[in-house]
């Protein structure tokens, strides 16, 4: 099969950048890659990895003929990069992202296009808790779920080449509203990794950091830990970003929490049972 | 190596009690298995995989000169369980338990020991969240940790045999005292299932149970699903049995939820970085 893009850039090869970056090699989805980090390592062990072509730590030295920019950056970075990277970006150029929060960014994003250049909103669902190059695989979004996130003032023929860039990596393509994102998202994604970093916390605190007992923990727990190894980088910019749905999450989870309190308290062998039966269920729903 | 046992009966063919029937088996550390559920088919499903010798549904139907009893029912039940079995343990039998708290049921089943009789508290620390025999393995305890509970009172040749059998079976036993477990383990095991449990109906009530929006998640909330797949009634009575301590922890815990929310809300950059960067640390304290 043919290019899709003759010069693609990814704009930070952490473990998304740097695994689109592997993916889109494997699959030849672009005549060529070039790579944008502020740490020069990260560059390297990508370039050292066929991953990329050309590299460089700074962004003034971008291409301005890139037919295709991805920005893979924590999403608090959008405004400033794109902001010193308008002049790289020439007509024809399709623009997009892999922020885990939609809404801001994609308004931010559209709104500084230079003429000529379209913006398409992405978020694949997919990552580990480990983060950098070197966790980085071609195979992290086989099979995955991408939302695009296209609005009334997004370029057909843009979306249409990154769905189709997204498909042929491997993953299922789902289109969202950037709100109707942010909005789920921070019930299945954002809200279990605050609940996480929260459990952890209040381990450290309650046991005092007691690495022995800490180390006490069987599966359940160190489920916990996993998810809250998470890049505190990223978490932090998708709370900021997200703040609206997330608080309302927050919230929501809080009155759950209080009821099962109460249930404990008043002793309602019933109630606890329901609640429990119905956390149970939802195995068979996702299945 | 010689049997630790000669006559053993496991009362709860569910996943703990059907693994410890196998694993008993595998190792040879009981002359002769007898089990006891108040589900039939259980039992048929451990007798056809060679887990137990004999088998009834009727307690009373326990031969009465067992050297070892190993209480393997929710916690919920070993009182009225005991009270029945009373008239069949002999002197000289040892009675343990794998009950997920120890405080209430150790000091409950001590008093309940007819002379001659010598309980000691076991706590295996193991399990997934399917239940059942039909879940079981020979090979669940292995490389796990076990924690066994004496008290003043304790049997210490009852406690050695104990001991011998959780190590032969491959588990690495640790000694604490039943109310330190029951301190410990709200933190660590009891705090997080019912902190996955209020994940899980959250995102049931805010998403409506819509399936569709639900099967967005990706790595993280599935890990909770996974754990609030567990066995509704043994964490409804473990909710029960150890209230004080988890009453405790869940305020522990709503305080560092309360924290993240203030610093969301007052969108305090440092203080969000700082709080997941400690949750990340705990990663290499128990590597």
């Amino acid at each position: 099969m043919k290019v899709l893009f003759k010069k693609a850039a990814i704009i930070g090869l952490g473990l998304i950048g740097g695994s689109l970056a592997l993916a889109a090699k494997k699959q030849r989805l672009a005549g060529s890659i070039f790579g944008v980090d502020r740490d020069r390592q990260e560059l390297e062990r990508a370039r050292a990895k066929s991953a990329l072509d050309r590299f460089t730590v700074k962004l003034r030295e971008l291409p301005s003929d890139c037919d295709l920019i991805i920005l893979a950056t924590p999403v608090g970075q959008f405004e400033p990069l794109v902001r010193k990277l308008i002049s790289r970006i020439g007509p024809g150029c399709v623009v997009t992202d892999v922020g885990s929060t939609k809404a801001a960014p994609v308004a931010l994003l559209e709104s500084l296009m230079p003429k000529g250049a379209a913006f398409v909103g992405a978020h694949p669902i997919a990552g580990k808790e480990k983060s950098g190059f070197q966790a980085a695989t071609p195979d992290l979004f086989s099979k995955a779920k991408c939302i695009l996130t296209p609005t009334s003032q997004t370029d057909r023929n843009a979306l249409r080449k990154v769905k189709q860039f997204w498909t042929r990596i491997g993953a299922q393509v789902i289109l969202m509203d950037p709100e109707e994102h942010d909005r789920v998202l921070a019930t299945i994604s954002h809200l279990p990794h605050l609940v996480a970093y929260a459990m952890v916390n209040t381990a450290l605190n309650v046991l005092d950091e007691d690495k022995k007992l800490l180390s006490l923990s069987g599966g359940g727990f160190r489920d916990f830990t996993r998810i809250a190894a998470s890049s505190p980088e990223m978490w932090r910019d998708i709370c900021l970003q997200n703040d609206k749905h997330i608080l309302c999450n927050i919230e929501a989870y809080e009155a759950v929490m209080a009821r099962l309190k109460d249930m404990i308290r008043s002793r309602d062998r019933d109630g606890l049972m329901r609640e429990m039966q119905r956390a149970r269920g939802i195995r068979e729903k996702l299945a």
